[in-house]
């Protein structure tokens, strides 16, 4: 079904950051040479987005609490708009936003499949470091796009996603539910390896591999220390 | 569950209009006396809307086809965006939502698992009769109110739902499978009495059982005809 399930999975090193405050200057990477076609970076960015409100609105319903599902259906709401946003981004360029689609359904909707979990928490959490994680990457990878659709699509993903009442709910129900902790530290854990893996299928790879990945290595670096600082903040070890 | 499942059912006698492009004038009742608290208006109508958007996101997510799931999203964000709107109204007065919904949630969860079908084309067939039925519902019982939310109530559940792409969908599922028809022509009549019954459970009811009725009656015909010409727009018969 999603033809990154089959791929190696690396084996992800997850550094923890000291002092966490710190502050640190994004790497400078030229992702030119690496930057997909505009069209499929925003197939895949927008239906990932699709994914991501369908995720949530599942969340939302199934979270018991009012103010869990006010929250967590308010991001579903965002997530929505920026999937809106760059919907409309293809159709400004004359192109047909299903075919353009198309061709990542299949790997995202796997994906989805597995950041679900096995219960609205769970489901949450991996919705909210897989889509941080991702909406940094496509961010970053906006760079080496040529024309103006690339900072608008950057700016619609930077865009706030509800993420800190979704941190305040998750903080809440681990806070209700100690044994949540360790269930979901676990579960963080076990999505970044899928989660690069998306990043890195939107990469266009020369033929040069070793030198690809050489290149993209720093950014993957601080997409998981940005990983590391989302887990701190709920409390969680990466 | 839900205590409106254990009240008797009307037996509901859908008139047929002809000829069906008649405009009708509203039929002028006072419902002063039959409309409900503010806060219980608020409520329920926001409740509502709340479900609304969660079996819209369901059936989207179920909805295999790119221009389906592009057009019942966009409706769930129209749902959601009503439902914050209405929750606001709630804030504005000082009033806190989460207790403000909760005597609804028992009967509105009940409804809406009901009105979620067999498939995604049953949900939304579901929505989009139940939804329209009751936005109509509660737009008219908005005049019984006193102050200034009742008006603003209704200025938001009168806005576009986007029904006019989910009313294309709906054909577009039914030429495309020739038994849909009669299974939604079925639905849509089986959620009729249902919906009523919602309605009704929003009413303040006076002493006098009868005179009520007799009151309520002219509007719920108009909630009916309504739901006919909505059936109709589909090819289904009510």
């Amino acid at each position: 079904m999603a033809s990154w399930f089959s791929r190696r999975r690396p084996l992800v090193e997850i550094p923890r950051l000291k002092p966490r405050s710190e502050k640190r200057a994004a790497t400078r990477v030229d992702l030119h040479e690496l930057a997909p076609d505009l069209l499929g970076y925003l197939g895949q960015s927008a239906y990932l987005q699709l994914g991501v409100f369908e995720s949530l609105s599942r969340a939302a319903s199934a979270a018991s609490d009012f103010d869990a599902k006010d929250g967590i259906s308010r991001a579903a709401g965002l997530a929505l708009a920026k999937y809106q946003g760059l919907v409309a981004e293809i159709r400004r360029r004359g192109d047909e936003p299903a075919a353009v689609m198309q061709p990542f359904a299949g790997a995202v909707d796997g994906f989805h499949a597995v950041v679900a979990g096995a219960d609205w928490q769970e489901c949450l959490l991996g919705v909210h470091v897989t889509a941080g994680l991702l909406d940094d990457f496509f961010i970053r990878l906006a760079d080496g796009l040529t024309g103006d659709s690339g900072p608008r699509a950057a700016q619609l993903l930077g865009l706030d996603s509800g993420q800190d009442a979704v941190v305040q709910i998750l903080r809440d129900a681990i806070a209700a539910d100690p044994r949540l902790a360790s269930r979901l530290a676990m579960w963080g854990r076990r999505l970044v390896g899928d989660t690069l893996l998306v990043a890195r299928s939107a990469l266009h790879h020369s033929k040069n591999l070793d030198s690809d990945e050489q290149r993209i290595e720093p950014i993957f670096t601080e997409l998981i220390a940005a990983h590391t600082r989302r887990m701190d903040a709920l409390g969680l070890t990466a």
